[in-house]
């Protein structure tokens, strides 16, 4: 006999991980919550709860007004290799898309100017950046750069590796770098760009680079989602 | 005339941090929520709204059955060098304890043998420890200890540094790690430790270290409050 009691959200979270495991979900996305909770003959509100418990585990990640989609593996990181970001994806078998959204002079503040060693209110470039992989935006990145080393830059094609543009426009590589990681809300700069509510957590790396003549050259501010990296770093 | 519309959960926000700034609270704890929402004429769900507001922005941090306290500064934290953690604290004018939870022979299994380079199976020491800063505790760690390299550990005063009971007893020093951070859930096993939910966001930080002659003598997983350090790398 079948137990008619209601099923829990563990229950519900086990049976729809299950599915998932087996690949029933095509595509990576999965179906809308109302279809869910027929599916499962539960109610919304249990529905949520299990659709909460796989959050928390990585399984699944919603993204605004988009629903539910199974969670890619994460990429692998080294804030200390220059961070040629299709590479690194392609090395991984993944694919990687950058897509410019603001390339501008701005005059330096606070902690960006004295990152890039300049005095308060000097001119800045400052591209700001939203990144893929497979198609999922995972990495919000504003990118500033001291301009005496970089003439000319904002009329370059700027989706490109900013590390390949460096090395073949204006001979500069990269020498040195420092990096802080930060875990913290995402702020509303970076958080619809990725998809997710303002506040949800992300981590914040801050890298400080150095050219050849460990000159500071330019300063990155990325936001990367939770759930899509894995930071690795060997010494 | 004062306006007669229910106060927003953002200005209740503002207000509150304010007074926090202003170092009202003392002590670092903040009134009991009943308190808090007469204090500000507002409804409990309204007042709520605005401490998850200040919660998300780290200004404020939630304790299980203990209620709401003013986030201390942030750990800088640098996993490369060893993880003095005693002497790290005392650098940057914190005070930081130890608390050992369990000492123990285990058999390792999967991802730990591996990282040990040790056969499935076979035994190997777990100490599992908490560590607090000013009183509060924001490190759940379990250190694996292949004991072929350290006889008789067990028996030891497993509360001082590692570092220097490796140095001082077994003549080891750490000569190279590995690690990775990987954003994620605090799993059960660290959440209830660090007085969050399970499935809090926090940090899992793994380090594999070698001696001098660069063989693989231990391996940290270490669990850590998302709110509580701030990594820090050069090179």
């Amino acid at each position: 006999m079948e137990s008619i009691a209601p099923k829990t959200a563990d229950v519900i979270a086990s049976a729809l991980l299950a599915r998932i495991k087996a690949g029933e979900f095509s595509g990576g996305r999965l179906p809308a919550e109302r279809a869910l909770s027929e599916a499962f003959s539960t109610t919304r509100i249990t529905l949520r709860e299990a659709l909460g418990k796989l959050e928390a585990q990585g399984v699944i990640y919603r993204e605004l007004r988009r629903g539910w989609f199974i969670a890619p593996p994460r990429l692998i990181y080294n804030p200390l290799y220059h961070s040629h970001f299709h590479a690194m994806a392609a090395e991984q078998g993944r694919h990687a898309s950058t897509e410019v959204i603001a390339a501008q002079k701005v005059s330096a503040q606070g902690a960006i100017a004295a990152a890039l060693m300049l005095e308060e209110g000097e001119t800045v470039f400052c591209i700001r950046r939203l990144r893929r992989i497979d198609g999922r935006a995972v990495l919000y990145v504003e990118h500033y750069l001291n301009p005496h080393f970089f003439p000319g830059l904002l009329s370059e094609d700027l989706t490109r590796s900013l590390t390949d543009l460096y090395d073949q426009r204006y001979g500069i590589r990269y020498g040195g770098a420092r990096f802080t990681i930060l875990p913290g809300p995402l702020p509303d700069v970076a958080a619809p760009a990725l998809n997710v509510a303002a506040g949800s957590p992300g981590l914040l790396i801050t890298r400080i680079n150095r050219n050849q003549q460990k000159q500071v050259i330019d300063c990155d501010c990325e936001y990367w989602r939770y759930d899509a990296l894995c930071v690795e770093v060997e010494a």
